[in-house]
């Protein structure tokens, strides 16, 4: 860990290293969310764009970029890029799941209409596309095409796994990159590919993103059954009531017993859940460790991210990303 | 009108002349919609892909490719691309416009749930983008992501206009462009592209490919009211009821009286319709010959259309496009 900034936590110091591109890219996503004939779509973009968010993924492809010595505009594209494809996937999600909070605040769907969360997400995925085709780079498109293809796989598969207590763990991780993954590795690796690093480096950054995102993505639906730490968030139990099949639940209904699987087979399946249920299921998953060992795996993937920047050249935005790594599984929100 | 196929529309000609193309077409579609892993995927879109339609969009790429006398593989990806593009538009638009028919058949938002509509439209697009990108050609790339953009906003801002009698003509042509004549342009254009046809050619095809998007999508808004042909089909009124705004409504709001105002402002600004209101409303748009002159300015842009590929060679393929102007007029359905 860096010594000037003890209390920052990694991708903070990433914004504080890559503060200058940061404030490009935050304008080019100004410029290019603006509709000379739409207002609403600077309107609806510019709710879920201002609440903030950690910007990972905008941060990868600036951090990856710089890390192999890119001197050049065009990752700043790609970085506005990254996130406005990630910005459409959340109006899609937003009103998929009919959720009514993200970030802290009502979403698009409820304060304007699901037709507006629809419609804005295609507007901006049709403007990351327009962003990608200016960098002139085909193994961009290529990569970026690839990425968004899986993305919304992921998706659908997720709508059919959901409440299918056969779902596996092969199924979860397809699922993962889907909704998380694809888009982590992909911002790694075109932020080295318009650079024009090394193949090697290339698929480094690719294999950093993508255990990144798994990480991640199993942190995030381990803490949503309040994960190992004992204190159970207000926030806790949306997956359950949403009835999705997440690493947690997975093992658990793996190691259940009879009596447990009938209770699995009710909530989950069949969606009567009833008051106390999610107290039940949190015990379940006690009983069976399901919680520590889904950590543990978030562990490996987050070594496994560490680990595949070990042939990279030492660098301080090296260093920061691997901590990066450490702190997707430590982090409690 | 070529002497061989006297019964034959113009489309169907165009499906005759190019059929081991549209079959090649055809197996690319079904290649690229199916899903390893989502197997939710491929039913809808083939619930909406076999029902059939005129699949004018990827007839108007072979057409233009063929013309400029195109003799590689890059049409038929481009083609592939057009319908994928025009599918997953359909998708989202039954989402947005909540219908529960399309081409004769139960919407996917009615069989499946609007999740699947949504999701399956976002893989849909991702293939198309897939499938421009393996052409290599970044100019194709470019007309096709700025459609993507413009279709996008076009539906935005038809959900705000929608509702509002302020709406002007200008405001009109710019959703018309956005639904139907944008994607209709880029189809025709990148015909012209792929073919490495000179700048006067592809301006040409772009040119014909807009008027002949606007002339169909005017003449869809006149038919929703029962066209100028005195029979009324069972299908009239939905943009009446779905309180859109199109040219034969603008025309009659421009020359409305007090009274006439008070019923548009009823019907369409606030929504409360009551039996009778469809009959008074075509009542109104006879009376200032709203749907005769929507006709004219269809058959205006059907000219258009034909006028621009005046400059080209004489071809078989010239002359079919140039009747396919003006059928789309000229059709009932």
């Amino acid at each position: 860990m860096s010594l000037d900034h003890p209390r920052l936590k990694p991708h903070e110091r990433l914004a504080e290293m890559l503060a200058e591109d940061m404030a490009r890219v935050g304008r080019t996503i100004r410029e290019r969310m603006a509709s000379e004939h739409a207002p609403r779509i600077p309107e609806v973009t510019a709710h879920l764009v201002e609440a903030g968010g950690k910007r990972i993924r905008p941060l990868l492809t600036l951090a990856c970029a710089r890390l192999c010595g890119y001197s050049g505009e065009d990752h700043i594209r790609l970085a506005a890029t990254v996130e406005f494809i990630h910005t459409a996937t959340l109006l899609h999600d937003d009103v998929v799941d009919e959720s009514r909070r993200r970030r802290g605040r009502p979403t698009a769907n409820l304060l304007w209409d699901n037709k507006s969360s629809v419609l804005v997400g295609d507007y901006l995925f049709a403007r990351s596309f327009q962003l990608m085709v200016e960098t002139g780079s085909l193994r961009v498109l290529d990569i970026l095409s690839d990425a968004a293809a899986t993305i919304a796989e992921g998706e659908v598969l997720q709508l059919t796994a959901a409440q299918n207590l056969a779902t596996d763990e092969a199924t979860y991780l397809k699922v993962v990159r889907g909704k998380t993954a694809a888009l982590f590795a992909a911002a790694a690796e075109v932020g080295g590919v318009i650079a024009g690093a090394p193949d090697p480096v290339v698929r480094a950054l690719h294999a950093y993103g993508d255990a990144l995102g798994i990480a991640f993505q199993m942190t995030d639906d381990l803490l949503d059954y309040g994960g190992t730490s004992g204190v159970i968030g207000k926030d806790v139990g949306d997956d359950f009531r949403e009835r999705k099949l997440t690493l947690p639940v997975i093992r658990a209904v793996a190691a259940a017993d009879r009596e447990e699987r009938a209770f699995w087979t009710r909530t989950i399946e069949t969606g009567r859940q009833e008051a106390g249920d999610l107290d039940r299921a949190l015990e379940i998953l006690a009983r069976h460790g399901a919680l520590e060992s889904t950590r543990a795996t978030a562990l490996d993937w987050a070594a496994a991210a560490r680990g595949a920047l070990d042939g990279l050249p030492p660098h301080p935005i090296r260093e920061t990303l691997a901590d990066l790594a450490d702190y997707v599984v430590e982090r409690i929100s």
